[in-house]
């Protein structure tokens, strides 16, 4: 006899089946894990609708291909599973997970040109990076001596899980009363953060945020469309750490929570200190664009109630 | 009505159960696979005993502590539990593997501190990264253009899965017809490849081995310890690609098959294309000392037959 199963806290997609979050378990043999090989996305449901889907599911597809990886699944194979995860789940506001990985090849076997390839997916409820008190005030962020893994190591376009340079560094930032770290490249330039870009405000008003090196964040891309929409200018190239002290505003951007002000950097105010109204106004905007007809795609979740 | 758990293709523990190895999964929402947060390390069973055990042990917990992991158990805990994996899946003959994860932290938190550590095991047959073929006529190595990650990314001292540029570089090598790659430190020196460490044997049979920017392998060690023992001279130094190409002998070093020797490096034959007379030293000699009783451990089957 079975009770029937709580999606509530989330929902996975795990080898063909829909488990609840707390059951949903990958292969300990997959080298999705043994070996980090794999790739991800994530896209956000808000309020009942994926936003900007279409751009997750693209960058995705383009993640796989650059590590060889085949989800075996379409992109609207990808985004059905996904949005059963959603309706299972019962989730307004969520945040969606999609992962390809190598999967094992026959045993004996070292080549992962022989491996079957898996996918999964799971939606849980929405993820801020920052918490509501963090967004409020702004965040504490610690620019880091580790160097983010460069390009010529792993290709940062790909979005993937080689993270360990970005826990170590948030580790020592944590440790040191900061709230957040962003990495360098090595040559004194800040990169990226653990999933989010960074952008700085300079004393002409011009946007500025790292050109390579880093994860081409859709929400990156979103702030950049939105420069382009409010006639702020910006600029995409290399960011020295000092240039990012001495901003007169600095913010971050991520899926998991859209643009979130920075107003500590290596524990000295940014500017006054306070959230600046660059930064207000792409946080305003962000949030607004969210009811665009055109970038959100409404979840069908049948005839379960709303949570 | 439950038959007996069949754990001869090799036994794991995962959240506190012993479990056959095709059952063996890990949460999808463990920091270990979602960051690749994670620090392991392998041990092998030869003829029904554990070889080198203690320094595994020592490395396990010394790279658990880099990265600030917590496994949970002591060094003799960790050891039955690895005996009990290889004692329930009767291998006289296994690769056994110990994993600790970061776990995860409670929901929200983003906080790696807060995360309740994982530890994980499994024992499964013998893993060879050579065949028996290329072990007889020598491995087609290929110097990869992909960089190592770097240490001032990822302390390559700890021993992890961060290995998307060795299997991207394996990728390559393997299309261009090797049997398997080494990565350079993107200056031009090779430092190791997918889980094992590269050797050569210059002109006058000293043997040249690299110093830093990779795993320092236990069996590395073992060759090392071996040049000791037979009076052959070895270097730990910056290895030039070009010196590689250029040497009379080369061979690799791994838990998974010891010493096994390179016979072309990137299609053009090594010295004169044989199995040279120093690798096979070293070859004979790792496998007997696997007869030694102060690197053995035997395992205690206890009443179950052997396979």
């Amino acid at each position: 006899m079975h009770s029937l199963p709580d999606f509530s806290q989330g929902a996975a997609f795990v080898r063909g089946r829909y488990v609840p979050i707390a059951e949903a378990a990958i292969p300990i043999t997959d080298w999705g894990f043994l070996r980090s090989d794999a790739a991800y996305d994530v896209v956000t449901v808000w309020d009942g609708a994926f936003f900007r889907l279409d751009a997750h599911l693209e960058r995705f597809f383009e993640s796989c291909g650059r590590f060889r990886l085949d989800p075996r699944l379409t992109p609207a194979g990808v985004a059905a599973v996904l949005e059963q995860c959603v309706r299972l789940s019962g989730l307004r506001r969520a945040y969606v997970e999609m992962i390809a990985t190598r999967g094992q090849p026959p045993w004996g076997s070292r080549d992962p040109r022989e491996a079957v390839n898996q996918f999964y997916a799971f939606a849980v409820p929405y993820v801020w990076i920052a918490s509501a008190e963090q967004r409020e005030r702004g965040l504490h962020l610690v620019v880091s001596d580790v160097q983010r893994i460069p390009a010529r190591s792993v290709d940062p376009r790909a979005k993937n899980y080689h993270w360990n340079d970005l826990t170590m560094g948030l580790l020592a930032a944590l440790d040191a009363g900061g709230d957040t770290v962003v990495l360098t490249d090595g040559a004194g330039h800040v990169v990226e953060g653990p999933g989010f870009n960074v952008f700085c405000v300079d004393e002409r008003g011009t946007v500025v945020t790292p050109a390579e090196g880093m994860l081409e964040g859709i929400t990156r891309r979103t702030v950049i469309e939105m420069a382009q929409a409010l006639a702020v200018p910006l600029q995409e190239r290399a960011l020295p750490a000092g240039e990012l002290r001495g901003a007169r505003e600095v913010f971050i951007s991520s899926s998991g929570g859209g643009v979130m002000p920075v107003t500590r950097v290596d524990g000295r105010p940014v500017g006054d200190g306070a959230v600046g109204p660059v930064t207000r106004r792409f946080v305003a905007t962000y949030w607004a664009w969210h009811a665009d007809e055109r970038l959100r795609r409404p979840v069908d979740y049948g005839s379960r109630a709303p949570d």
